[in-house]
């Protein structure tokens, strides 16, 4: 009899969701951790990165207050940067309270600290010692990848694995490399914070796998903050401070160099395979990641894989969604589930936000021709969003025929609507879902305003529809 | 011949959804205003009241930042209600824009300014000259109700109908009657804003229509902010203030006095139905609105009313709706649509928002019995409101077996989530809908967890499921 029916190598939430959720229907879970239980979501990613954004927005929201004081009242203060790393902090304490070994314990589950190894189908290391298990799941997350510039290795840089913990005091001047989702997150927070930041990214616009109606909007958004925003910028040289600090000038090929207090790394992520014997174990490794079947299967037998260490879509709420789907490939082994990536939502927490699910609409096109349509509603038409002054934005709703393919939505709440465009997707609902009777004046009544819109430029389109119409129209007035 | 196929009496959101969409499907719609096209909600209700809000949160992000400050940093300093006003007028400005006469002329609309008297089927006065149109939709609205309290009718008292042109200072006391969704929501403006507000409200909880434990997080979140809230509060008397202005001193029963500078009036409101000659058309009026049959008929053929002059839910989307269902009654007279209240979302836009879409718990007992379960998700359990420091508030979600009869929701983005869940609703989507792949860490994550505690409850409770599992289990695991 093996020690365990399923074992999570990782902590992280792909790990956490095969543990907890493993136990609830009676599994003996076991669950390996070398640092701190929650990964990376929990402590150097989503919420710490929302935590410092929320301390920002309060900065920012200072800023409007004193436009609309009383005029000659003192500018507002700067946060105190001791108190917004103490929000921070205090925000993953409270949520990894709930994923202490000591509480998973206590539903349960066997949590070994230590490094795991695999060594055979059904059987991993931990710190040497032997432990087995029917299922192995590798849940081992992924980590910053740092680009190959000279001198970068050299500089004390920061990624979002150290920034959190290590930066003690608010750097003066800070350049973010990289203009993707968590460059764009943290440039944003030390920009309203009161750093002055400078974003490296090296492609012609932010955020490049969203809409290309996104990336002016943001980039507006951030240069109003005081960014300065580079693009099409190349990294050539790095070269440190001379005080051994965090200071270092940045070299760029063809423009002047910039020189900053603290460098922040985003340039996407690697997952993290090395060390702990896949390999060796016969485990196939892919371009980047472990290579799975659609039943999130590895190679060997009785080995999976989910999470950040597979991708492609590397958030933690895919990592939950891959743990369910193991699961229950594990309990139904005679009818297995694919892994389904058509409704996957995801959000950039900038202000403002940008949601996305499905198909962009060039993306929709290269499938399905030109039966597909769209449509963009302003955020400036969303009365609420007019009420908040936060018009920038829109939403973005590209469908084919009855069917809604893909939703993106730029302004306030962005990421609870995407969820709603989300759950239409994911059952299968028609567009005209969206036409239901909604909340006013909730954001979400531009959905309703968007699929509105929608079904009229399908009506103008269609000349059979419009003549129906008529008929109906004169027999109803008869 | 009629002048027009359709004719709306009233320019508010429903007389507007009957004349453009009307026109929209081709019929030849006439509106008739007397007043502000917009209605009560683009010019003093929804829109105004979200405008303020929207200062008021931005005061109150302002001392959060102070408290965020460096030790001894000055606390932030009070708005500027002219620049507020500037704000709150600009919004609707803004907005009114696509509603103005010209607008809607050039949009194939004819608009006809002035008082309407219905005067038969078919024939309606407008100052006097006559006109006829094929179907008539009453869409006069509602007005603030005023208690029959001594001395309130001798008070220069606002309602929501003149605070927001006619108040041109922050009034340093402010008196608020009525502990409903508008009471409540310019409590809270007024006090963020710097007045020192008492909320005066009969009832022994605030929003009494919401699930109990609503009232308890709304009633500290005010307080919080400064309000006086007095519950069982009744008010025997008002004495206006000597010097003819604007204030006043609310004797209350067995209570100390409460003196105001300025008193908003805020005990809901009633159906404007006099004054344009219903009953002498032989319009039949019920209790407090027209009385319509399931299709919005009035007792008169060829004349419907919908919208505030109807009720039960006076919202600006249930007017809308309303319009819907008439257009399309008008448009299919052999298949006649019943309106349908059972997925009517609202939301009260307090801080933190108290979003509600269906059945209350004692509601759902009462019609299901015990057959009924829900679950409440504090928002301290989900990780974006921990990462914002807004926990104040739940989710709670009703069902029968796989069906949601209600949702619940107070703090952040309320109003978007309860929109999702009236998706689930409006489309008999099972609960599990909700647990959908959903973006972390959204509120609406929140939505997942709850949908997921459901099933589990449904599990532990389900002696048969429970015994399955275990057959599966070993089955699986053999």
């Amino acid at each position: 009899m093996p020690d365990f029916d399923v074992l999570a190598i990782g902590g992280g939430a792909a790990g956490l969701t095969i543990a907890v959720g493993g136990t609830l229907i009676g599994f003996k879970a076991a669950l390996v951790e070398r640092h701190r239980v929650g990964g990376e979501c929990t402590w150097t990613g989503c919420v710490p990165s929302k935590a410092i954004l929320h301390t920002a927005d309060v900065a920012a929201a200072a800023r409007v207050a004193a436009a609309w004081s009383v005029d000659g009242a003192p500018p507002p203060p700067q946060l105190d940067f001791a108190k917004v790393r103490a929000h921070v902090h205090g925000a993953r304490d409270q949520i990894a309270r709930t994923e202490t070994p000591e509480h998973l314990r206590g539903e349960g589950i066997a949590v070994l600290q230590g490094s795991a190894r695999l060594v055979a189908p059904g059987v991993v290391e931990v710190d040497g010692r032997s432990v087995t298990a029917r299922h192995i799941v590798i849940c081992s997350g992924s980590y910053p990848a740092v680009p190959d510039v000279p001198g970068l290795a050299e500089t004390r840089t920061f990624t979002n694995e150290t920034i959190f913990d290590d930066l003690e005091s608010l750097p003066a001047r800070l350049a973010v490399v990289g203009g993707g989702p968590i460059g764009c997150e943290l440039a944003q927070a030390f920009a309203r914070l009161g750093s002055r930041v400078t974003l490296i990214q090296s492609r012609d616009r932010l955020l490049p796998r969203e809409e290309p109606a996104v990336s002016p909007i943001l980039r507006a958004a951030l240069e109003r903050d005081g960014v300065t925003v580079l693009t099409d910028a190349r990294l050539m040289r790095a070269t440190p401070a001379a005080d051994g600090g965090r200071g270092a000038t940045l070299s760029l090929e063809g423009r002047a160099d910039v020189a900053a207090d603290a460098v922040l790394i985003a340039t996407g992520r690697r997952a993290r395979v090395q060390g702990f014997g896949l390999e060796e174990a016969g485990v196939t490794l892919g371009h980047d990641g472990i290579q799975v079947d659609d039943h999130l299967q590895t190679s060997v037998p009785g080995v999976w894989a989910i999470g950040d260490c597979v991708g492609p879509y590397r958030f933690t709420h895919v990592a939950e969604m891959h743990g369910r789907v193991v699961l229950r490939n594990i309990l139904f082994p005679w009818r297995k589930q694919k892994v389904d990536y058509s409704a996957i939502p995801w959000c950039t927490f900038t202000d403002p936000e940008v949601g996305r699910v499905g198909l962009t609409e060039d993306e929709a096109r290269r499938r399905y021709g030109s039966s597909v349509h769209s449509t963009t509603l302003p955020m400036s038409r969303i009365d609420r969003a007019v009420a908040e002054g936060a018009t920038d934005g829109f939403i973005k709703l590209v469908a084919r025929k009855r069917k809604l393919l893909g939703a993106h939505v730029v302004g306030p709440a962005a990421g609870e609507l995407t969820q709603q465009a989300a759950l239409v997707m994911s059952r299968g609902l028609p567009v005209s879902a969206l036409s239901m009777v909604t909340v006013y004046p909730a954001i979400s009544y531009g959905l309703h305003q968007a699929a509105d819109r929608l079904a009229g430029q399908h009506f103008k389109r269609n000349a059979l529809l419009q003549g129906a119409a008529g008929v109906i129209r004169r027999l109803a007035l008869r």
